[in-house]
């Protein structure tokens, strides 16, 4: 049987040992060995810092996130062969699609979040610059910048491709080089996936790395430039979390542990209504999805006491639909769990819960009868669903199976609701399945604070809701407590994760050299050529145009507030004007003054400016009087070429002052502006 | 002598035993004693659980903020107080300004801070809604929420109002209660701090609790609800990170320990320079301030090889005019050690970095001349800076002195600064003197992956520059690796840290509920009454005005064109205009659009609505073309009563349409609008 080599170094190495067999959880054959013997750790991460970062820090998030979209459409070339390989993990289509389709798609976010909201440049400017002096010198700007170090991941084995993927998108766009070590069950998949990844040949030599089997000594040789992710067990975040070397060079630790997740009735969603099917409907998929190998499944169903026989009865009919059997055959709605070792984990933490409560769907003695495959050889359970009539018991809150397994409990009004959530001591997802919106409001916010995630299921949103169990690309995905006290994705935030902030100190020259990006009192550049008239190549940080004055009539007030209908009173009556508490007197339209403004640095004829596509921050700073003169001066603030693209957007600083030099109206400008060529 | 009281459970408590002597470090003689010795940690705990939580939640993040303003007012008043205490640690005035000063300038921040950036309200929206279907009924918004716990501070000796004061605002602002222990030498500072807290009566009862002495079992409390917040040493800071309990219940954990940060001199600033000059003076500031005694201070010069002698020359200088003895004399320039402890262990320090360099200003073995002190029981120490010439040399970079003790390295360009930089293995903070901005870019960039906080100092920032050593609360405190690997402080960001992040998915309506704040696809309100004539009371989120449709002219874009200057040639050129690749022929003005919508959605007659002072986020969608009818739909988004003010901020969402429904712009309106009565 072949042994899986580890992709270390540059090169795909066989290991120096037999290793471990990895079984089929339908047949229990062996699939493939693994092992990390002969791989050395140190020189791997080493590799890691010293060929993949410099290259990935060398792109701009653009480019990255360019590199990630390619990645996304490659892989999805070898989606069926991906699916075929999870079958043997014991996986259905639709728990493979699951996993890969998740996989490819949290690639396509990234590409996506790091071309709109992050800059075509090597530095992510944080926030907004702080004034640390009046007069202007002295500023500081948050910057963040990519860890020098690899981002290692040991994965779970219930998501061989999505785990790996949701844990590189991130680190890649940041630029920080990863090193992937899929546990051992699934590893054959994961390791598929990168043989994938490492032929396209789409990523910088030194982006990513695999090991498969034990860590061995790779904890020992993290500095506090990498970064350690960890999705699993609570127990072995522990000890990853307390390795001496971990807490030593205090390495950035994420974990992501399976927590004891609760689903909740609102006490409108009686039978009959859309909102009890929905319920009924989204726990049983959470139970049969993955065969329950879900971190984010529910295990804790709550109902108001007296809809806990109709949330059974309509539980345990449609579960008894549910054939279990080869994921293979397309009347299996339930394959197996991923290995032989996880269905005695399940029977013994099914043993623990049934101290607490007692089963109303499912039979631990009964022999399973399951459909085309070998119910002793083949990882099968059946679905358990358990009832406990108490819910102050401890076992339902503390004892997690992690298979088909939740246990419905009762309870009495959104107070005891928000207790019940909270003794979960922190959960990746809850759900609330309510149409009453004061009953959301008070179970979410109550309960917020030990969950990560949390959805509101109801006939108004059932349509286009992605579900309980599903954690995206856009959203954060962790919990406190239990469930590991991490935080993965949620956009922009789990790019941010790799990297450090710094608060930069300095002048605003130094500082604008420092972000790529023109800051309040840096230097202007005012040339003989119209800034509009250069294409975005030749355009500066810092290129200016001041134009004005123009005074601003009473005529001018007037004419406006007829011609538009803005009639508003302190435009056109100077003496309810003047008892405005802000104004002396009647005063221009805010909408006339940033009017004007751009009739002043407007460049009429064709030329490279294309388009003026918004505004941001507009504020008017001081009233516009008739008589008032004003100038404008606009700045090149920031310059983003689009990868790839004909032009680029190019956010200007505009400041229309006063004639005693005060300011009336700040924002900033955002244009289209062309590239000479494309590049 | 007396024993401190503890503050624990609502009221002040006798330690039950003698407890530990605290010294005064000038004189030797006993200033109190403490001891947590019959405090029950887990009573104290759940009493800022169950009663300052709760009253804390209550608050808005603007009452918060007006609390802490009241409390900041009602500090400065104690100052002198504060001040002559200080004395007794060691301290100068200009050190007890340091410390007491800037503990009061952090609430007065985190209060503006407050008003300024948050909501008055209970739930933080955090970012941007994310629309996760294509029908928009199924949206996510990310939330924070207060931690259902106590914010837990273990303080440092050489900061005791600063350092309880700083992890206090945030916390407090979050919502969170705060239980401080304080380092013990210095712990009669923080307690006669707390006193002052408490006998104000100014925060709600719960929210402050005081441990001075031993931690004794407080960590065996802790939940994930809990936030446990450290300054000290790196030794201290893993014993509590790896504490069984801090790891099992996933207690967020805050580290903030003492680095080897460094300061590097560019090439430019040679001798008869302002910026050699400034770093000079920077050094021997940072190395007498607190007598050194700041985990900020630098402890690494790095100099261009050819200038290491000057600067040890000029250094030498302006240390030999500092004299060392009682703080309280206004000649002294530098006091003393916080304790006699403090100076062995300096000594210790020492003597390990003279195995790699040696002393140039400093003598171990002269007996020091103290002005007005006995330099006997003083801990006194002098200056002592130190000269490495190999700066690969382990000691400088790894071996901390916590006093007035630092070493001078030379360095080549630079790629060396960086490297050595970097080998402090994650600092509070760096400095680069220097006024060659691209010299700046290089260091800064390179090694900001190792630092929380980056200053440039030269001549254009030097007259306003807060220095090396000062951290702010408008930016974030702490660093990766030796520095403890936190993040403290940097305004809102610190107050998040206390909260939970909670990404809430549901429908429109209910995450309006949720947020309070109006979400694309809510509900709208259409009344008989024009918003725009309801006091802030009256309004409601959702409140809604349509208006329209009005028919945009060719007439009226021309005559916008001639009467604003702004004949951009896509808005008076048919021809010009459709060549534009976003073009089908002369579009109007997004000026023009915007103005014409404010003339449909206005209500001229004085009202409730006092002044529009801004727009945010404008975005043309689809270009308006002569012809097109704009019809505008203004709702009411998000309602921010000021605290105590006869008025507030109205955040409205607009959504200018055309005759096919399509939005051709969207943007926030801000307006400030009067309250009925002032509340």
């Amino acid at each position: 049987m072949s042994v899986l080599r580890n992709y270390v170094s540059g090169q795909w190495q066989e290991p120096a040992e037999d290793g471990t067999p990895l079984h089929d959880a339908v047949t229990g054959e062996e699939i493939a060995r693994i092992s990390s013997a002969g791989v050395d750790m140190a020189a791997a991460l080493d590799y890691g810092r010293r060929i993949g970062g410099p290259a990935l820090r060398e792109l701009t998030f653009h480019q990255r996130a360019a590199l990630l979209k390619s990645l996304a459409s490659h892989l999805r070339e070898y989606r069926g062969e991906l699916y075929a390989l999870s079958a043997r993990a014991g996986a259905t289509k639709g728990d493979a699609k699951f996993d890969v389709d998740g996989g490819i798609g949290v690639l396509f976010s990234y590409s996506s979040k790091g071309r709109r909201e992050l800059p075509n440049d090597t530095v992510h400017v944080d926030g907004d610059p702080e004034q640390l002096g009046k007069g202007g010198t002295f500023l500081a700007q948050h910057i963040a910048t990519p860890l020098h170090g690899v981002a290692v991941q040991i994965n779970a084995f219930n998501f061989p491709v999505w785990g790996p993927l949701e844990k590189l998108a991130p680190a890649f766009l940041a630029g920080v080089p990863s090193l992937i070590k899929p546990a051992e069950q699934t590893a054959y998949l994961t390791h598929r996936l990168v043989e994938l990844i490492v032929e396209s040949g789409i990523l910088p030599e030194g982006s990513v790395q695999l090991v498969c089997g034990s860590a061995g000594d790779l904890l020992d040789h993290l500095t506090d430039q990498d970064q350690l992710s960890f999705t699993g067990s609570a127990s072995t975040a522990q000890r990853l979390r307390t390795h001496p070397n971990v807490v030593a060079q205090a390495v950035r630790f994420n974990a992501e542990a399976d927590s004891l997740n609760c689903s909740i009735l609102g006490p409108d969603a009686t039978p009959g209504t859309e909102e009890f099917d929905l319920f009924v409907g989204q726990l049983v998929t959470e139970m049969t999805v993955k065969a329950g190998q879900k971190c984010t499944a529910i295990r804790r169903a709550f109902v108001p006491a007296s809809l806990v026989d109709d949330v059974i009865d309509a539980a345990t009919e449609r579960l008894s639909a549910i054939k279990v059997g080869n994921p293979a055959n397309s009347d299996v709605g339930m394959g197996a769990l991923a290995s032989l070792e996880q269905r005695e984990e399940v029977r013994r933490s099914l043993k623990a819960l049934l101290e607490a409560g007692r089963l109303v769907y499912g039979d631990t003695r009964e022999r399973l009868s399951v459909v085309d495959a070998d119910a002793i050889n083949g990882a099968f359970v059946p679905p358990f669903l358990l009832r406990c009539d108490d819910p102050q018991q401890a076992q339902p809150h503390e004892v997690e199976a992690f298979g088909p397994v939740s246990t419905v409990m009762p309870y009495e009004g959104a107070e005891q609701a928000v207790e019940l959530a909270q003794r979960g001591k922190g959960s990746l997802v809850g759900s609330v399945v309510t149409a009453d919106a004061d009953f959301a409001r008070e179970v979410v916010t109550g309960s917020a604070s030990r969950h990560g995630r949390m959805l509101v299921l109801n006939r108004h949103n059932a349509g286009e809701s992605t579900g309980h169990g599903s954690p995206l690309p856009q959203l954060v995905h962790g919990g406190p407590g239990r469930a590991g006290g991490g935080e993965e994705m949620g956009g922009v935030r789990g790019v941010l994760q790799h990297m450090q902030r710094t608060a930069v100190q300095g002048d605003p020259d130094t500082l604008s050299a420092i972000t790529g990006q023109w800051m309040p009192g840096s230097k202007r550049t005012t040339t003989e050529v119209h800034p509009f008239r250069k294409h975005l190549e030749q355009l500066r940080v810092g290129d200016t145009v001041v134009a004005g004055p123009r005074t601003v009539t009473l005529d001018d007030v007037e004419h406006f507030a007829e011609f538009t209908g803005d009639t508003f009173y302190a435009h056109t009556d100077e003496q309810a004007a003047a008892a405005n508490p802000f104004f002396e007197g009647r005063v221009a339209h805010g909408y006339l003054v940033v009017s004007l403004a751009a009739g002043l640095f407007v460049s009429p004829e064709p030329g490279p400016v294309l388009a003026n596509y918004g505004l941001e921050n507009l504020r008017f700073v001081t009233p516009t009087y008739p008589g008032d003169e004003i100038t404008v001066t606009l700045t090149a603030k920031r310059i983003t070429p689009r990868q790839g693209g004909d032009y680029g957007e190019v956010r200007w600083d505009a400041d229309v002052t006063n004639q005693n030099g005060e300011s009336v109206a700040k924002y900033d400008v955002l244009t289209l502006v062309q590239k000479e060529s494309n590049s």
